[in-house]
């Protein structure tokens, strides 16, 4: 296999922890950002939940029983319906165990405040990161310079909205989940693409906030850089791969 | 001028009943369905509102005082902050104003269910529908086919998940205020581009019932297909053409 097949570090024990059958549970890859994002909203709120981690590049007819995309994450029920995307899951999480703490304000302007950012992350600085990993520096170095550049202009513009220590301030919310996974992932564009922390103001502070939460820091795992490999060589076949080359949305 | 300016049909007299100032402003363009949307949602749930018709073209300080990006539409509350996103103005109606009828079910799955398909709707059915318009029938046929055969296939999928009359049933939701707007412009490409509605099972049906729905009803213009010319020719430089084109979202 080419990539670490478990998770490592803290996450590992996490993944012990949640072995057993429950109503929910959590189809997962350890090193997939998007899975990681439902598995920080479980943990904040301390539902009970099965980890099943999960090889998506093997399409088990398991796995594309609750996924018929093929994607991770996915969250099944009690009676084994799905619910797919990362968002969705987190908002599903919400809508039923609602007891706190909510992973949105109770005040409706600010839900749409955190729900508007969130999308942001999602339509500009997630995909701008997998064009920078798959960015050549060697080969292609305008390119890259670009990519950079892009990264930093959207990831200014989330921080520029950043109150701190979390983007609403000592509330924890979607938004700090929905970009959470690349508080703990960007040393990656850090060793290889050039990238640095403090050419963008806040995300420094910010991300340590994140990394330092309990609910981040006990499902990150230590060998991301080694999975990313593909990635950064620009070989991966894996749907997000595909879709940030294009520049289509994955369906 | 090379569009109508105002609205007309039905939607004018609506826009006329909502002609003075109120804690909640719609800034909204007559023939842009995402704008569509979020009138469709006020006029579900029949919250006083304003219409404000706006040029985005025109690019104005007070319209970019309450959409930063220049985009449409915009939702203003009552000390004038500002809502952007035609989905997370829904959602921010939904949230501020819980009195029935609700834009979603109760079950928390059901919600996740709604959530799902809106964004299979803006992900793949949306794109696929402007792309369609921009695609040369006579100059590009190879282009145009390809076009055609993704949107049957994108509305294929919302459409079999359909129960009837609406999405979810008997009950009105967030998945056909998403999709609304499009069963009162499928016309134009069934026109200009070769679309036949009897080709997605369940679309002719669907397309019916919401067109009659009163809020959309009310919210409808007679003129699209005068605006459209400039998509249809594809030489629209608005920020959906251009997304359109480049598979990119909207940013």
């Amino acid at each position: 296999m080419w990539f670490h097949p478990v998770a490592t570090g803290e996450a590992a024990v996490t993944v012990e922890a949640h072995n057993k059958p429950q109503d929910l549970t959590l189809w997962s890859t350890w090193f997939d950002p998007f899975s990681h994002r439902p598995w920080i909203a479980l943990e904040e709120k301390q539902v009970p939940y099965q980890f099943r981690n999960t090889n998506p590049f093997l399409q088990e007819p398991s796995f594309l029983g609750v996924s018929p995309r093929g994607l991770v994450p996915a969250l099944t029920v009690a009676d084994g319906r799905p619910v797919n995307d990362s968002i969705i899951i987190c908002e599903y999480i919400e809508d039923a165990f609602p007891s706190a703490p909510s992973l949105f304000p109770q005040d409706p302007y600010e839900r749409s405040v955190v729900r508007t950012w969130v999308d942001r992350v999602n339509k500009g600085f997630v995909p701008c990161f997998f064009r920078l990993m798959q960015a050549q520096p060697t080969t292609e170095p305008e390119a890259h310079e670009k990519a950079l550049q892009e990264l930093y202009d959207e990831l200014s513009a989330v921080c520029a909205n950043w109150k701190g220590p979390f983007f609403l301030g000592e509330k924890f919310s979607l938004v700090d989940i929905a970009i959470g996974p690349w508080a703990v992932r960007d040393f990656i564009v850090e060793r290889y693409r050039g990238f640095e922390r403090q050419k963008v103001k806040g995300w420094t502070e910010w991300a340590e906030a994140l990394a330092s939460r309990p609910s981040i820091a006990k499902t990150t795992s230590e060998k991301y850089v080694e999975f990313n490999q593909t990635f950064l060589r620009n070989e991966s076949h894996s749907r997000v791969a595909i879709a940030a080359r294009s520049g289509r949305s994955i369906l």
